[in-house]
């Protein structure tokens, strides 16, 4: 039977390292792939082999990319006086899904935490500084989460960048738009509250 | 950003084919992967395709093995004269890890399907009866679902093989009906066994 075969049990314990995925799971999908014809099984190893080799970091933003630099950082229509900052890759996707940001990212690759060991100088920080320094960027959006770590991280970027004169942002936080007050936590209800714009 | 790149929306396509995997998972398996050291995911590349590549079926029983015959068949401490029938090799590994039956299995691969055409001819059930010339079998144990399909196969094969003088039985109903085999606990699957009955 195949859940004791190596190259089953083997197959099993890689997918199930993978986030979300357990050993049922795992059994599931290697019982599957163990139906496929041969020439599908290597299209999906391969699949998963390339994507992960010929996509590496933006040398610019710290995006992911298969060209250097990243599409977005070599795109001339792009406005380049304003940098959102994000903590990961997927808040690019997120922004980028938005189509309403036409300017540039930067990709922290994480936030500090202290908890977590996760200092200023274990992000992306230094080379955000880097990409101010010939004066073309006049505002920095800062994208980070609304969680402590997050405002943490905004809030020392803001102390670092705000006095070489460059205007620094936060996106807002409020209630999401088709959220409903009712549901909607205290914190973020106070945030949209101090939040409040003109009508 | 990663969602638009070519190997990146191979990824995800590839993974999406996979049974409960959809778009939103597959993107998050994709980001995920991309996050993990390249040689990681070699390892999980090839597990994959390795897994499928050096297993195929059992030519005796039908099951998933890596050696000819299995080592279920080729086990001297198998109780040659009881032959379980199932539909899937998944089902072995679920009857296996009940450890109550100690003969020898059977694989149909499907099981007779009118609606979808599918037929006596089109499962291992000549492979079956091949099995049993030798008259080394005494019983044959039918153990596909208990639903339709299940029923109607099980009842097929009996007319087949109780002419021969080979004592054929069901396992017990404590299988809920309706559910399938894979998901039972090994306390009801043993449970169907000890209470099989003469077909």
């Amino acid at each position: 039977m195949a859940g004791s075969l190596e190259p089953v049990t083997r197959m099993v314990s890689q997918l199930s390292r993978l986030p979300g995925i357990g050993q049922k799971t795992a059994q599931r999908l290697a019982y599957h792939i163990l139906s496929m014809q041969e020439e599908d099984v290597r299209e999906l190893a391969v699949a998963i082999y390339n994507g992960k080799k010929q996509v590496h970091y933006c040398p610019v933003c710290g995006d992911y990319t298969d060209t250097d630099p990243c599409r977005i950082c070599a795109d001339p229509n792009r406005d380049r006086s304003v940098i959102c900052v994000v903590r990961d890759p997927r808040d690019v996707a997120a922004l980028e899904r938005m189509r309403d940001f036409n300017g540039l990212y930067h990709v922290l690759h994480g936030v500090m935490s202290p908890m977590d060991g996760v200092g200023p100088d274990d992000i992306r920080i230094k080379e955000l500084l880097d990409r101010l320094r010939d004066h073309t960027v006049r505002e920095v959006i800062l994208a980070t989460n609304p969680d402590i770590e997050g405002e943490t991280t905004a809030a020392y970027i803001t102390r670092l960048i705000k006095p070489i004169g460059v205007r620094v942002t936060r996106i807002a936080h409020g209630v999401p738009v088709g959220g409903e007050l009712e549901y909607t936590d205290e914190v973020t209800l106070s945030q949209a509250f101090a939040g409040r714009r003109e009508m």
